[in-house]
């Protein structure tokens, strides 16, 4: 019975675990050194908690089940509603304000397209009970902090950061009601997807009057903050959303970063729950998906049943950032650091017993180390250490039975020497 | 809405996942230093894949689910299923012998209980293309190693190994037909977790004639392959597999690990595809189900479609061996492990952008660092600076606006220098 896997899963073969331990490794080394703690959740929770807030698009997408207890249960396709009832769970508790990650493996049940996929692993990173914007800069931050590390500069990648207070002020300023709101913004998120005169259709369903969709399609093609100050007159709201929009980029300035950030009203994030400040990055090419998004989501807790506490985050899948960082050859040094620091061979079969002893000894020392259980060949042998990546060999031959000498041979210069088992260990 | 999570299931905050990070580290260093190297498949399959050659307690405890296309898929109970497709999948260009390891997250629909969980973490080492014994040693040795690596030692934990080719040959040698052999290996298994009276009615179920039976418990209460010699007397089969258990003994003496392992003819494990050297691993006080098992299976590669592939491996999951490791006190250090570097606290709030300067440029010199979003008394910021275990805490007072110095707090001994924050940043 031959079996395949399924459409839209992957098959992580060594080489392919490498580049996604690459990625994994460094969000983790940057969500610490940005002070972050790791937490998880469960891979499965109630199907009820996807379809509270998490948004149409997720609710049409879970893998639900029912288990044997004929409780229906789901996938997790995020992991926000979890740290959600996490949080709350503990709320008197944890000490404030949080600063929490993850690397949540995620499905969904979606076509699988370029950088798309029905089973993926996402960097989540929150900041729990902050209201100032510090916090959604802290957020931005570190992604781009993660980006950079991976060796990807400013001409590479773009964060185009917006507000959804901004946009809901000037909605509601437009006389748009505060009951269609959500499907605007369902809308307006599809903009840059999909063609001009269908994002207008769609527009026209949510907007019927013609004169507030004129002055939505206005709004759309502003460029700045300044320009939007013009444009929002005197609304108390509106002007409130630009203050802090500022404020935020005070702060992404002072962190150095201001060179990847841009304002860009476009961007209102397809999630249900995002109540301010939320940012997409984009691979400059444009030919891609958002490497990620975040945003400020300030009632999610209190949808969740807890109390209304503040919170701001980001998700950045390994999909689209796995395929920008392929074109642009920044997976590095891969094969190198996944190879052995010893392979033992043995000049003749008889000596296997004694590099099976040796090779236990130098794993017990903690170092990476490996043998050859057919034997055969000196130079098969070597051929085996090659392949392994080893950095030395170790040549158990007739100067150890004799003298009870090994010959150390570096892989990478040819080099050899001998030298006493005994030192050798001694010198580890 | 409230919403909890689902029985059976883990939150890991973040000291929960200090702990799960702590065995998931070490499997992956000690598997490294063995000479596996990482895989991982998807986290769900084709549901015909576990009714394959799971075993029945696997496949009653599936979590299946239909997707939109009418698929029936699974979350994996296991992943060597995953592990015998992927490399039939590629059986003509990967090298062998295979040294493979992952980490898999699995789920199985049991009733939750102490030590088995519905979802858990599983180390997985596996090498494909052995037929030697050497293969199930490394084995073996591989999980010695990391048990002694956390701490563990011969006074804690016992390696208890048989051979299913041993106990189908003695099977067959009391009449016991080939096709019961399979039904009387889960009977088998059970033995040491039910009574005594119990064992005898299911194996009354299996193998009906008493003559037989009684010499199925004669055989279980076999000690040492010396008396299991003169048990077999002359049978063939029976003697090469006594003859493959001892050298396989050799190699784990040579490798130094004898005094961890033992012969144990009532080790025959739950899995329907075990072929030869099985073994499973306990925690001396008795009290716990088996903290890993494994074995060999030569039939798999070729049951899923593949040519006859010998293998042997291992699993491990993370829930007994947690409790293990919680009662003996191993998990050390961890609060430690996860602080910070450096908290850079402000003596003014007029100076927080110069925290979150200094902040920024130390997280991209790779350090570990943070500071307060709130600000308040220095004593407030020194209080955060602890509970986020930071090492060293800089203070920008004066000092900095005056003369451009910090001051660095050392968090353990309390001693302070004062130093120009050029000569700090040069210097790291």
């Amino acid at each position: 019975m031959e079996i395949q896997s399924v459409k839209g899963t992957r098959d992580f073969y060594p080489e392919d675990m490498a580049k996604r331990n690459f990625i994994a490794d460094l969000w983790k080394q940057v969500s610490l050194r940005n002070g972050f703690v790791e937490y998880d959740g469960p891979i499965f929770e109630y199907l009820a908690m996807y379809q509270l807030k998490s948004g149409d698009e997720i609710a049409s997408q879970l893998f639900a089940f029912e288990d044997r207890g004929g409780r229906m249960l789901a996938i997790r396709p995020e992991i926000t509603p979890t740290l959600a009832r996490m949080v709350n769970q503990r709320i008197n508790t944890l000490p404030r304000p949080l600063k929490w990650f993850s690397v949540p493996r995620l499905c969904r049940a979606e076509r699988p397209q370029k950088g798309r996929l029905r089973e993926f692993f996402q960097w989540n990173i929150d900041i729990i009970g902050v209201d100032d914007c510090l916090a959604d800069a802290e957020v931005i931050f570190c992604s781009v902090d993660f980006l950079m590390q991976t060796g990807l500069t400013s001409s590479d990648v773009i964060v185009r950061i917006s507000s959804r207070k901004l946009i809901a002020a000037m909605l509601e300023y437009f006389g748009v009601e505060k009951e269609q709101l959500e499907k605007v913004y369902g809308v307006l998120d599809k903009k840059s997807k999909i063609p001009q005169e269908t994002f207008e259709k769609m527009l026209e369903e949510v907007i019927t009057e013609q004169a507030k969709r004129r002055k939505v399609l206005e709004l759309m093609s502003v460029n700045s903050l300044e320009q939007l100050e013009d444009f929002a007159g005197s609304d108390k709201n509106a002007k409130e959303a630009i203050d802090e929009l500022k404020k935020l980029f005070e702060y992404l300035n002072l962190m150095g970063i201001t060179e990847f950030c841009r304002f860009d009203i476009s961007i209102v994030r397809g999630l249900a729950y995002y109540t301010g400040i939320v940012f997409e990055i984009y691979d400059k090419s444009e030919q891609l998906r958002a490497i990620c998004g975040g945003g400020r989501y300030d009632n999610l807790l209190a949808d969740f049943g807890g109390p209304k506490i503040s919170a701001t985050g980001m998700g950045m899948g390994d999909c689209v950032l796995g395929i920008v960082l392929e074109e642009k050859g920044l997976f590095k040094n891969l094969s190198q650091k996944s190879g052995i620091e010893y392979f033992v061979a043995f000049a003749d079969d008889a000596l296997q017993n004694e590099a099976i002893k040796l090779v236990a000894r130098l794993r017990r020392a903690g170092l990476k180390a490996d043998f050859s259980y057919k034997g055969g060949s000196l130079g098969k042998q070597l051929k085996q250490a090659s392949m392994q990546s080893a950095g030395r060999c170790i040549i158990v031959g007739q100067e150890f039975t004799q003298k009870g000498e090994l010959i150390i041979k570096d892989m990478k210069t040819g080099n050899q020497e001998t030298i006493a088992a005994n030192e050798f260990f001694s010198r580890l």
